[in-house]
């Protein structure tokens, strides 16, 4: 430890003194914590060029005030007793001599702030752990390949010294890049080679990147309404005019499209927040309009690698003979958020400013999480992973569709055609979104109206039917925390509770308990 | 696996038919991969809706073609011989039936793209393993931790499926936030704590955050000159006004600071790229500058952690009593760049607004390597490996100083009072820096002009002296190694080779050799 003690030769004070109170200080100011180490004296002395005695000295005198133990042959100690007042403490600013001056310089320094963005929910909104919760977008943690995982990486670390310690490519992993799109290949069919692929901090780093080559003040962005409000902030951020275009039970309605738009931001697996799958007519019509305009598509694909009802759509990226479309991936969702790896498939002009924005943004990815995957991927264990998921969500939505519909009859279930969670639509007279979300919580349930499940609403007043929709995501609980979870839902909405058996028996079935048992 | 496949239950052609033409494309194309396996026949008719037997025809016709192979009881795989040409083809883009109009469109969709930043160079600029490569700011990959590293890896790893599978907290996981505050405290004279902390990518992703939160179009940024080319990108990436002041051996000199200026950015530690450390009184007058103009100032302290001559001045940030300094720090020189490691200590107000950016910018970073860096500087690991790093450090620096003067002595050097890298002014009579770049490379040794290395020199012409001047970087070769290599560049540059002995010997020492060889 090299300690930020300044000797000024010509002080009145001995060296010593001059030691002394800066040690001293660093100590009370809870700089050197309680117990740490002190430099030997011999190295310090060498550091301040005084001589050993010196420093010696002033160690003596700090002992002798309590601030220092002498524990010999060891070395000498900051001694436990001297707790600072708080264990991490905030220097209070000095107070000035002409405190009205320096508060006029704090006003201004304060002026200078342009940043008046707010971000959107990165966790979960009431900042509780409940037991029962169905925030969106959440993988279950009892299924994360751990073992594999923890194999993985430590094979990968094995001489790897040098990717550690070297800055990478900005474009990502060359074996990871080869992986997905080996992977986007076979499950999204989008034809690409890892010179179109750059790997992200998740999607929200790719909005950020393509809003950055895309986006300035004045020019214009098509958004679903509602839409995913991580995106529609990101954009607003960087100046641009958010032109909301209504959704149906086929996705975005794309007659509505703005032709000024530069970039139409949609979610055509499975639309966030409402749930609908963009229909291969209206995939026709958006591609026709992004044509017709001159404008790029962003897909975002945040949750594609769930669904459950045939074989999924093929991605719009897929179907993009003109090269418009920016499609974007996660394995937030199929692994995990902890990861934070996305990436991004680009049109072929775009590739090269995405990588120098990448880099000016913030170098690259880190090495090892990316290498990980990169082999997982490769050896097929994502593949395997991903199947076992698929089957265990699709029981769990099952489960919960089958729950509502025997608990709670007059709530409408839509949004099921594949991903994470499902949207529920609330009758007409009973209590609105925020209110059941409210009450829910108070029986230790998480369920999310728009607003609170990270989604953006635009222009809609309190009549607003989507004031009375709730978001359920239900990958992260088991069949039989979803039954419990329904019968607290029906006790904090009031309805009347019959008997738990007729509930519980047709639910609480015991397969996907033994599912996780043996996870892997 | 799900296949992207779409029937058309009213398309002229069978079920069969559809099903095996899109598996055909599939393969064709390269993104279903030889020797890939296919999904059960059952499976996949399920998915499809489509009865057993089609499925088991439409593969029937792919053997035929040779394009699968049935190897019963295992399952169906892509034939091995069907390779496309390229492992990760690229789709062309289909011609269309009306050529020009889509040359149109591509002409206008390209006029979208607004992002006329370029990177700093994050790879050394010549692409190229060089034997002796003098790039900055590298660590020695073989003093890396890893026993260390990977213990920490794995412990962290046991138990925590639920922090890699969800969001962290944008501010930064805390446990390394408070390890941080404890660092800089005791090291950099900060006073602070977790709050005030923000994990970032690297120093790189810091100054985006400042840059979002402080500059826009017409805004002024104070910058030295020479300055680090990221950081004067990234300002200009903005839209920020650049005002350069220029540098001499006590750092930037202040009485040349624009008022205007909402932030000024400064290296004082070890300026960034000519190693002057800012001296005591430069200190007071630039903080007497933002005061006056109500300014803030952000401190790169890229590689504060090496400091060899007495002890380190602390940073500006400790001697801010007013709380308008932005401090920047990182782990890449400490640790390394591939762990994608940084922080920034900021003022009051700007804590919040700048987790509101983070969120956006990429939600958080990836939780395990903060979690490992956590308990490797709160166990003491990381203090006791960076000790063991200044020493030797510091006795190749003193190496590279003594055989450059012995073997160059026209080269005078400079910066040398911390950091990496130390800088060289050529003679005045000889080749400038680009040209002893081009020699030294075909010698196998790598040494880096302002412009190559990453710096950026404003308003110079070509007789300007620092075209003369060379940056070495120091840190990441042997005592032996630099002897190599300044004999290298000695030919390089045509100095007469006297005789290798009497060079050899005062600078191949053992020491670092050894050193090495018990790494940890």
């Amino acid at each position: 430890m090299q300690l930020p003690i300044l000797i000024d030769p010509i002080a009145g004070k001995s060296l010593q003194a001059q030691i002394a109170e800066q040690i001293r200080q660093l100590i009370l100011d809870g700089r050197l914590a309680p117990r740490a180490r002190m430099p030997a004296s011999r190295a310090l002395a060498q550091d301040l060029d005084v001589s050993r005695n010196t420093v010696i000295g002033a160690f003596a005198r700090l002992a002798a005030e309590g601030l220092l133990e002498g524990r010999e042959p060891i070395g000498t100690f900051v001694a436990e007793r001297v707790a600072p007042a708080s264990p991490t403490p905030v220097a209070p600013p000095a107070p000035h001599p002409d405190a009205a001056v320096r508060g006029g310089t704090r006003a201004r320094v304060r002026q200078r702030l342009l940043f008046r963005g707010a971000a959107h929910q990165v966790l979960a909104p009431h900042g509780q752990q409940l037991p029962f919760d169905f925030w969106v977008g959440r993988p279950d943690a009892r299924l994360f390949p751990m073992r594999a995982w923890q194999s993985l990486l430590a094979r990968r670390l094995r001489g790897a010294a040098s990717q550690l310690c070297e800055y990478g490519d900005p474009q990502g992993v060359l074996e990871l890049r080869e992986a997905v799109a080996a992977h986007v290949g076979a499950t999204r069919g989008i034809a690409t080679d890892a010179g179109r692929i750059v790997i992200t901090n998740g999607i929200q780093e790719g909005l950020n990147l393509l809003a950055w080559l895309l986006l300035a003040r004045g020019v214009d962005v098509a958004v679903e309404n509602p839409c995913y409000r991580g995106a529609a902030r990101v954009f607003a951020s960087h100046g641009a005019d958010l032109r909301p275009v209504p959704v149906d039970d086929e996705g975005i309605v794309c007659a509505q499209l703005p032709p000024s738009a530069a970039l139409a931001y949609v979610t055509p697996s499975h639309q966030y927040p409402l749930g609908a799958t963009l229909s291969l007519s209206r995939r026709r019509d958006l591609l026709a309009w992004a044509e017709a305009s001159g404008s790029y598509i962003a897909e975002d694909d945040y949750d594609c690698d769930f669904f459950y009802d045939g074989a999924p759509l093929p991605a719009l990226k897929s179907l993009d003979v003109n090269d418009q479309v920016i499609y974007l991936g996660t394995f937030s969702k199929s692994l995990g958020a902890g990861l934070r790896i996305g990436y991004m498939v680009l049109p072929s002009e775009l590739c090269e400013p995405a990588c120098h924005a990448k880099a000016l943004l913030n170098n690259c990815q880190p090495w090892l999480e990316q290498a990980a995957l990169a082999a997982f991927i490769h050896e097929g264990g994502f593949a395997e992973h991903l199947r076992r998921l698929r089957q265990l969500h699709m029981l769990r939505r099952n489960h919960l569709c089958a729950a509502l519909a025997h608990g709670l009859p007059g709530w409408r279930v839509a949004g099921l055609g594949g991903g994470m969670h499902l949207v529920v639509q609330l009758p007409q007279e009973g209590p609105d979104a925020r209110a059941v979300e409210e009450m829910a919580r108070a029986q230790g349930v998480g369920v999310y109206g728009i607003d609170d499940g990270n989604a953006q609403l635009f222009d809609a007043d309190a009549d607003d039917p989507l004031q009375r929709v709730l978001l359920l995501g239900y990958a992260a609980l088991t069949e039989a925390e979803i039954s419990e979870a329904v019968l607290r839902l029906r006790r904090a909405v009031g309805v009347r509770e019959i008997a738990r058996d007729p509930l519980q028996e047709p639910f609480a079935g015991a397969g996907a308990a033994d599912a996780i048992s043996n996870t892997e």
